[in-house]
């Protein structure tokens, strides 16, 4: 359910910028969002959904300019995704509750709280493979990002983006190498806006051994119409499921800015139910929909 | 253990103020206790109890002056009760942690931090219902509450609340809706205050079925002696338990402003325990005390 | 793993800053690290480790001059140890998530989040007690604690600290008397710096009753180098496992300030392994090490 190509390096130049003058600091945001979803096939077709988010963010910079921090999640229920960074000529390395390299590909979903219209195309960019550990180095519009996942584990992820003027591109490789018979995963993906448009999209192929495979692909399409935003969505998958469901699955939605820190945002669409990973069951398609509004604080 | 009448408008009118100036902002403040309870009928008759929380409050306005926001809470040992608002000139809609509209009627409790004697006449007054939303609307001192609990279970509540000079009225019905035999409660209450005396009292009446009932009621009276408020409460709960005592309880006790938002405060009474929900037990009279100190931040 | 000896008191003293200007406030602050740990019986030899604190504190002052106040812990994945705290001319009683009195006592780890290489001289300091209340007092380089548990246990602890100039010592006592048979222990301790050197040690003396019993003691020596701190580490524990390990345990490590609250430790040593309370097994010695970041915010 990631929104944007490039998303994984959001939280490291919030970071950077809080350092730059020098102090150590503390640093609080937030978000939250309401709303209403819908499914047709639930035993409770209409459900209430709200979410409540704040992270704690701490920085400082060392006396040759080193830049590092820490932060910390608060939801609705629990505290969690703890990191620690330390920046400089070098790049960014970030331990704890870190992603794959591989995981800041995606495309949009719509609705105010997404509706998984993009899970299907996905679910195979990570392979099975989690992360310990992130390096991350920008220069000249590329960025290059390499994880590693070490405690009781073995695998690592590594992509390469590209952002130039209207144009991004990126290509990922992930390795889960505690699985014998192979279980990796190539994704490509790429970008492009020219004034009210902008189109994304990913291709994952899962090579899951001599029996699992399955590959991800889907697009996003976005019209700015200067009250709304509307974005359509189609994602496909094929082969065994990595958990998201398989064959087409798109939508639509609109996403308004009240101003403030205020969205109204909607979307509906018709998805394949998710499996249980391995699964290859023929599934009733679904409707789905939300309408709610998202904060940012 | 609720201390005051109207007492759940008081999170949202903190929030409308936050956002006035048309900032987003995040706010925290915190409140919390320490001192000594004793309960003559426990294994241990003296135990040391306090307690910690924040509230972390996030707040903002829209381009066209909608209120909104969301609160989360931190306490001794977990995050909770997140909330999410939306508010306006059509009033204000709270989705998340809230309680039904009819939880605010009560009478106080007295001590540091309680010894339920006002249990017994407040266990009816939500039935056996919860909340999702909850929608509120003041105009010239009545205030209008409904909410509705909709995830997996179906139940809705109601209460209109009066406040003018020295008096406050309020009405509230809540009925549980996934009990096709009947659960719901009307619940009434009043408020009076003159000089240094205020008085406040509740009375519910639960209609549980064919097999079930109960009716709670319980008055309050205060008295403030500048340096010290005295608070005498007498409860009575008649019927099938809803998880408090039946019986008569009664208590007594005080309130010390220190200043800086210290207080002293002390309670002592006889109180009837805690039943399982359904019981009819006769029970001992407990004797309950507790000293200590509270704290605002 | 307490790195300094009258450590207990360096909270209630930051209280104590914030609230002298009378006013209540809610203040953040936090620290992180994140590092490699290294252990030669592992079976996964090298770990990446990293830690996220924050701590909301919270204070006031009373008309009549008494600080007060409370804090929150936020870690990685929970809250807790939240204490509450008064504090006048007749010292400071906190409640809460406290420690024993004994428990500021103890030497140096070394290393950025510690191999434990002090645990054996350690283990040993607060018998089996617990804590709800402590309450300490401070004159003349003197500090005088006394702790009690009471909720469901029945222990207490007391020490006396002595600091001035170039000296400090300090002795406890420690007396869980849920145990009939006696479970009580001794501590001394004391501390001398010179310039640039400076050295602690700790001696515990543990009266298990009949059958157990055990002795503790530890030694640490640091050299400040200027461009890093390098400290020195030796213990030892003899008869029954409180829960860390027996016989001789040493290390060395280092630690750089390389400012703005961003520092660079590491640490070697060869450890006895943790066992069972009251083992007393032959272990096989570990070569543990550890290299990383600290951060204060």
């Amino acid at each position: 359910m990631k929104k944007v190509l490039l998303a994984s390096t959001a939280l490291i130049l919030t970071a950077g910028v809080a350092a730059a003058d020098g102090h150590a600091g503390i640093e609080l945001s937030g978000s939250a969002n309401a709303g209403v979803k819908y499914n047709s096939e639930a035993a409770d077709q209409f459900t209430i959904h709200n979410e409540v988010n704040v992270v704690i963010s701490m920085s400082g910079a060392s006396d040759s300019g080193l830049s590092f921090g820490a932060f910390i999640d608060i939801d609705e229920d629990s505290v969690d995704d703890a990191e620690v960074f330390l920046s400089g000529l070098f790049g960014t390395v970030t331990v704890g509750g870190v992603d794959p390299a591989t995981d800041g590909f995606g495309i949009a979903d719509v609705g105010f709280d997404g509706i998984g219209v993009d899970d299907p195309a996905e679910q195979y960019k990570n392979a099975t493979a989690g992360a310990d550990v992130v390096y991350s180095y920008s220069a000249s519009g590329l960025t290059f990002t390499a994880s590693l996942e070490t405690n009781g584990e073995n695998s690592y992820a590594v992509a390469l983006e590209y952002a130039a003027g209207a144009f991004s591109a990126g290509v990922g490789y992930v390795d889960d190498a505690d699985d014998l018979g192979g279980n990796s995963t190539i994704t490509v993906a790429g970008g492009f806006s020219q004034g009210p448009i902008s189109v994304n999209a990913i291709y994952s192929d899962w090579d899951g051994g001599t029996l699992d495979s399955g590959q991800g692909y889907g697009v996003d399409v976005s019209f700015d119409a200067g009250v709304a935003t509307v974005t359509a969505v189609y994602s496909n998958a094929d082969g065994v499921s990595a958990g998201a469901g398989l064959g087409s699955s798109y939508g639509v939605g609109f996403s308004t800015d009240l101003g403030g820190g205020l969205k109204l945002a909607g979307g509906v669409g018709a998805i394949q139910p998710d499996q249980a990973a391995g699964g290859t069951a023929a599934t009733d398609t679904e409707t789905v929909a939300d309408l709610g509004v998202s904060m940012s604080f």
